[in-house]
């Protein structure tokens, strides 16, 4: 018999070994509203990609399934572990290595949280524009989960921004992939291959992340519309202006009213407005010039107008922060609202109206509460199911995703397929698709030691 | 024996299947200095996916080598083809499916040119901003080598603006990756691993082209610069400004004089600046206000002037369009003065200066003669290698790709690895990456019949 645990010990030191009751309950589970949390055998914290190597070499020959973990806060499961299985925990690379200011680039380890990122790159009046709404993320965890956020209308999501990886095989080989430079053609991508493989090709151990200069001038405008289908209508036409909005966001009225409540914020929409409102629109823009800001809002209110608004609101500097925070918390106020589970669908903005008439109709065939909001700028749809029974639950999940994917969508714009999403994906993907996936995840991992049970079976 | 010629017949009516001497010399080779011609045994047009479907089938059975064809303006020989194998010509496959003006996307075939996409949006005041210096360029090809250009620094490369594919698999199945949205998260994304495969893992036979709003005002400012380590100093300082230049390039002198000798073009320097100049650093910026633009332009003139830039020019429109030209027909006018090979070499931006001291040092040591340009804004740096003689030429090259690699960067930025610079490449790469990617390969394509002896031997 191995003695697994030892073997472990030689390579990371004894202390970052946990086994048995030494292993904390938070190391099962990530915030997918459905997963079933499990035990791990072992959690291994590295503190270098030299341990990650030797780490996985172990893995590797013994066949341990090896679940990497950043912070945790996934929503489709890709972090829960096989039962007995390894966790590969990054709390202790958590190191922004380097602001390089010359090429606007950070380099970061996977335990760096997006919080912490946002403060150094702040002091260098730089930004990494990624904003998936959970600033204790990792982003070790959003190159898994290719994670996106409000802002991708603008700046695109986490694979736009990651130029670099160095990454640990699951023999133990360490690569290098990309570089700081924005373009290269010299073989495959493996770069972008790694990102949002959701912890199945390779551990990622570094990444090379491409900032920006962080404008000083924020301005967030709110329209309220009579007709969802107007929102949506006005987004292209907000777009071809010109003037880039960062956040693009629509909050049905639901979802408005629970989550302003929740933290207990006047927006100073006057009471008849409200009544008359289906949904809201929230533009955000920003500028490195205050006038050039005041011009863009002028405009875009004149034309919010004539698309149907039926007004529009400069929100002050605090109400837009604490909106934006309301919005970022929307899980949060599902989850605390009993919702049973949460779609992150994205579809082609221009067929909103369609994919949420649908939704409409999906929920009252089933008999079950949905409501949401979305990244109209990007077409990527939240939505949280209220239906306690599991099999009303699927026929609704299915309905949805099918729809989407009718529409030319696909069932995650930035969750993830993780383990909770994968039946529906394994279901509607073209099997084509999904076969040659496995087969590139055989040409990464041929004993399937990379988080077993994510995306595939 | 199998007749191949009728197989082939089958698939797309005998009037697209040419053999023998029907067979343009065009189809045996690109743009290439370096690479051998080779005579195809068959050229195919396919006028659909059904058919290049129905080719690859014949293709994979029978063990057919095939090398996909655009415009043949390729610099790499990616597409020349194996001596008696198969070229898919994509000439008939060049309608732009669709103007998505509420998603901003462009739907075109893979035989559509850039200048006939560029005439297309302009009417939508869209753009698809990827400028690779030839307009004659096939989408397809755009596709199969990652193209980028001058306007890398704002808008990113190819891979930045695709966001979806139909594709037909070695197998002669069809697939079709991502969709009209910029975000999604269901499982490895096959569109980034195809974007720069050159033609190696599948035929792209559709692509999902992202568009942007067309700005109408442009500006164009030179500064010659005494000494090239202050042009690309000043880089980061103009990027960090916050005015988002859409070009920034720098071009030695000798370049600079004999790329506007070649055109008949006087920028107005005087002849003492010019004299003194060593270096010179265009920056192009574009936006949809006139009076933001001039008052940006102001702001990098006294910007480039504390820099260290010895004049600062704003040049007149067509004097403007001339020089972007003239830079973009650089190869022809290295070509024409009897260059031998040309490197695209890409270097983190910082180290520009590093790099160009060792080009000047590698130039001495193997008495070869090394001029050229580069997008400063992006690291890229085009060379032109004056050495008639083999093996020292392969020297001087080989010192070029080491000295790049040994700065962080990588052998090719834009035109690809291809045929030509496979030897360095394989050389110089990471075995295990190298391995990896061959494993990738196998997944796609079993019996190794997309562009063999591209990219792998």
């Amino acid at each position: 018999m191995i003695d697994v645990a030892a073997l472990l010990g030689d390579a990371v030191s004894p202390e970052h070994v946990l086994i048995g009751d030494a292993i904390g309950d938070d190391y099962g589970h990530d915030e997918a509203l459905t997963a079933t949390p499990e035990t791990p055998g072992f959690v291994v914290r590295p503190g270098s990609t030299g341990e990650v190597s030797a780490l996985l070499q172990i893995a590797n020959e013994h066949h341990i399934p090896v679940t990497a973990r950043g912070s945790g806060t996934g929503l489709s499961g890709a972090a829960v572990p096989r039962a007995g299985g390894m966790v590969v925990s990054f709390e202790r690379m958590n190191d922004i290595l380097e602001i390089d200011t010359e090429n606007h680039i950070a380099v970061v380890q996977p335990g760096v949280t997006l919080e912490q990122l946002d403060e150094v790159t702040a002091a260098y009046r730089l930004v990494y524009p990624v904003f998936p709404g959970e600033y204790s993320a990792s982003l070790g965890g959003n190159v898994a989960t290719n994670a996106g956020g409000m802002r991708a209308v603008k700046y695109g999501v986490t694979r736009h921004q990651v130029l670099g990886l160095e990454a640990v095989l699951a023999s133990g080989d360490v690569i290098r992939t990309g570089g700081r430079f924005v373009k290269a053609t010299t073989g495959y991508d493996l770069t972008q291959l790694i990102i949002g493989s959701e912890g199945t090709l390779a551990l990622v151990t570094e990444a090379i992340l491409k900032l920006y200069p962080r404008p000083e001038h924020q301005a967030t405008v709110l329209a309220p519309f009579p007709v969802l289908e107007d929102v949506t209508r006005a987004v292209p036409a907000i777009v071809a202006s010109g003037i880039g909005p960062l956040i693009l966001e629509y909050i049905d009225t639901r979802t408005m009213s629970v989550i302003t409540a929740n933290v207990g914020l006047d927006l100073g929409v006057p009471p008849d407005i409200k009544e008359r409102a289906l949904a809201y629109l929230v533009v955000m823009m920003e500028n490195a010039h205050a006038d050039r800001l005041d011009e863009d809002v002028q405009a875009l209110g004149e034309q919010l107008a004539g698309l149907g608004a039926l007004d529009v609101y400069v929100l002050p500097a605090q109400a837009a922060a604490q909106l934006i925070e309301a919005r970022e918390k929307v899980f949060w106020v599902a989850k605390a609202n009993g919702a049973d589970d949460i779609v992150d669908i994205v579809v082609p903005r221009s067929t909103i109206p369609d994919f949420m008439a649908k939704v409409a109709e999906i929920g009252q065939t089933h008999q079950s509460l949905i409501a949401g909001c979305g990244h109209a700028g990007d077409g990527n749809i939240h939505l949280s199911v209220f239906q306690p029974d599991p099999e009303q639950r699927y026929k609704v999940m299915r309905g949805l995703f099918e729809t989407g994917m009718a529409l030319g969508g696909a069932i995650s714009g930035e969750h993830g397929v993780g383990k909770e999403k994968k039946r529906y994906y394994l279901e509607l993907e073209d099997p084509t698709k999904v076969d040659l996936m496995r087969r590139i995840k055989a040409a990464f991992d041929p004993h399937g030691i990379l988080n077993p049970g994510t995306l595939f079976d």
